[in-house]
């Protein structure tokens, strides 16, 4: 198949590509290398040293002989360009990753929350009129979150999207489906339930084939494409805005850091390795559903941990020390979260679960780039609210780190 | 009360600011005047003649010694002005109209549909995200839409927002609150249901206190305070994009032009006079929810009728012609709609209800002004899809409209 993979060169969009490429698709990633820039504001970088695109695409086909397109475009901002690009190559299938993606960064500041806001609300809205505007029957796969759910302990499973529920209607109880009501925590995770709306209109209006992942949190950083060159390294957050719970303890631990728990470390959250991320890509991609279907809606994850359960794992592992602080995220203190992910098993997706080796593995990646890391960009400090900031301690050695426990 | 009317210079905005301003609060219109420039774009032109807003605000003034203060700003582009706007003026309330509110407009091309998520949904959230950074707690009541819950036949009445279900659990049935699940018709309807989803979040997120009214179709076009001078009068769409059902029957009664009913006419709608829908909004304002509570949603509607009814009824009183066209919309041919409106009852409202008085008025202005009618602008012919526009007949006249009935 033609693919095009919008964010092609972020955190899962790029072992994505690998991944596809490895599996004989013709790829081609179309980005703004937004991400790219988010470092340079934050003045962070990935722990593990990155290439450019344009470096990583040459060293791909040195190694496979596999070419990778690059596109640079903005989605969000060149809507005529986009429907151009679409015209000129009619992918048969999109993965649409071109969102910011990180709850805290979209809770820095007001400028924060309307950049993600105006990004990723106008970037899949921009593909979706293009993709009618150019006829273009394409399957779209689309990276959303575990996240549009909530995280309110509701007693029962989470479905894949869609929640079976019963009215009173004065002739009696009737059944019908719905999508699963949102209550989204952060302007991020809000933007990726203002994205189900849209693909619930555009599959019902137009016949668009959309396919949404509601995905837990990544973990890990290899995959068997990324790891074929030392080059083709997959990037790879410790800070506190991108860097995603379990690889912040992980990098903590290698460089002798606190591990920090927010609040009491009784939120429960879905996880998935990156290798598993980028099957079960693949897996959607291959289980299209038909025009006029219903947006079809998976839950990417093959685990729940609490996160205090996973602090005290990787300290037994490691010898790290838990540090318990204030929470900067407006959330429960604690949840339950049962999940289902039956849609990705009946498919054929073997989980990789959280196992020592996959843990320490990360633990070495880290250590062998520990010198790349800057101490004061490891704590989480943006705060949900103005309140909440002021009770988020900033000292980044937790010399001075209030505790909450 | 100091109150911010966003969009205060559009259909429902200027009775509202007369009413308000009426009522002894002061009164700032916050507009971008937008849809005079859609006017321009369409070629189109209010019914009824319509001075600029300054000229309007210097009537009101000479004619009730109020002030109404105008400010020309874009809510949606102009982020840094309005949170400037919000610190200088500090409103106790605000009254949000500011968005593209025709669903026709919002489906006509693709540019149309790019344009009307991106300023409604941008306006909305730079809006919230000013009074979050401002620290402002005024209230916000929003006119949302009654289209929101879509139109489907559920056999239950609409509740006013939310709905109660029960969900299956391990230790048996639970009973829970949720938004009632949305299903928007047309892309002008799904940035409301996008707003939503915002509103829950801030008010969640930040104790933003909201009042979301989902209003149904709006007919009639004086109040009693466009009434009091000819330069006050409202403006009243004819046009195929912009003009609503009802009023739409009354013009084409008053030019001779046959009533055009699309598909079968057995739509069920909600519909409210613009008198009511006034003092709905200043109910509202009154009845303000707390801070930490969840969004207040009203349903502002005082009836339902079937289009085909509605077309009857005004073909009686009239002696107009009644005329069955394609459906440029995709929707469904036949709806029930049964809709709770309890709490606007409760705080006082004696719903104004379809008389054949009223009707005869709206026919009498049209009258009035039917020299300024380009019956070439009467049909509606923005459709859902390609495939529909194929069905729609572009004959003003009739002569060659095709038949469904």
């Amino acid at each position: 198949m033609r693919i095009a993979i919008l964010g092609g060169d972020g955190f899962v969009g790029w072992p994505t590509c690998l991944h596809l490429s490895a599996q004989g698709h013709e790829v081609h990633i179309v980005d703004n290398l937004s991400r790219r820039w988010i470092d340079t504001e934050l003045g962070v970088q990935s722990l593990t040293p990155m290439d450019s695109i344009q470096e990583r695409c040459r060293i791909w086909k040195q190694v496979t002989g596999e070419t990778l397109h690059f596109h640079l475009l903005d989605l969000a901002k060149e809507y005529e360009r986009l429907k151009q690009w679409l015209a000129e190559y009619r992918p048969d299938a999109i993965v649409h990753f071109a969102e910011q993606r990180a709850a805290p960064y979209s809770m820095k500041t007001d400028r924060h929350k309307v950049y993600t806001v105006t990004n990723n609300v106008n970037a899949t809205h921009n593909l979706l009129a293009a993709l009618v505007e150019t006829d273009i029957d394409a399957h779209l796969v689309h990276l959303g979150t575990m996240g549009v759910y909530g995280y309110s302990s509701v007693g029962a499973p989470i479905p894949e999207g869609y929640l079976d529920i019963e009215i009173d209607t004065p002739t009696g109880k009737r059944a019908q489906e719905v999508l699963y009501p949102t209550k989204p925590g952060s302007v991020y995770h809000m933007t990726k339930s203002l994205d189900q709306i849209l693909f619930q209109f555009y599959a019902q209006n137009d016949g668009l084939r959309i396919t949404d992942l509601h995905q837990g949190i990544v973990w890990g950083t290899h995959t068997d494409q990324t790891r074929r060159h030392e080059q083709l390294v997959n990037r790879f957050d410790y800070d506190g805005d991108y860097g995603t719970v379990l690889n912040r303890f992980l990098i903590q631990a290698a460089i002798g850091y606190p591990l920090t728990v927010h609040g009491t470390g009784g939120q429960t959250r879905a996880f998935i390795h990156i290798r598993d991320s980028v099957r079960c890509v693949e897996l959607a991609l291959d289980d299209a559903p038909e025009r006029g279907e219903r947006v079809k809606i998976f839950n990417q994850m093959t685990e729940t941990h609490r996160v205090r359960d996973l602090a005290e794992l990787v300290a037994k592992i490691t010898g790290a020390e838990v540090k318990y602080l204030p929470n900067p995220r407006k959330e429960a203190a604690e949840n339950d979260l049962i999940v289902k992910n039956d849609q990705f098993l009946a498919l054929g997706l073997e989980p990789t679960t959280l196992a020592e080796g996959l843990l320490s593995e990360v633990v070495e990646v880290a250590k062998k780039y520990a010198h790349r890391i800057d101490r004061s960009r490891v704590p989480a400090v943006s705060a949900w609210t103005r309140d909440i900031g002021t009770r988020v301690d900033r000292d980044p050695e937790g010399r001075a780190l209030k505790s909450v426990s």
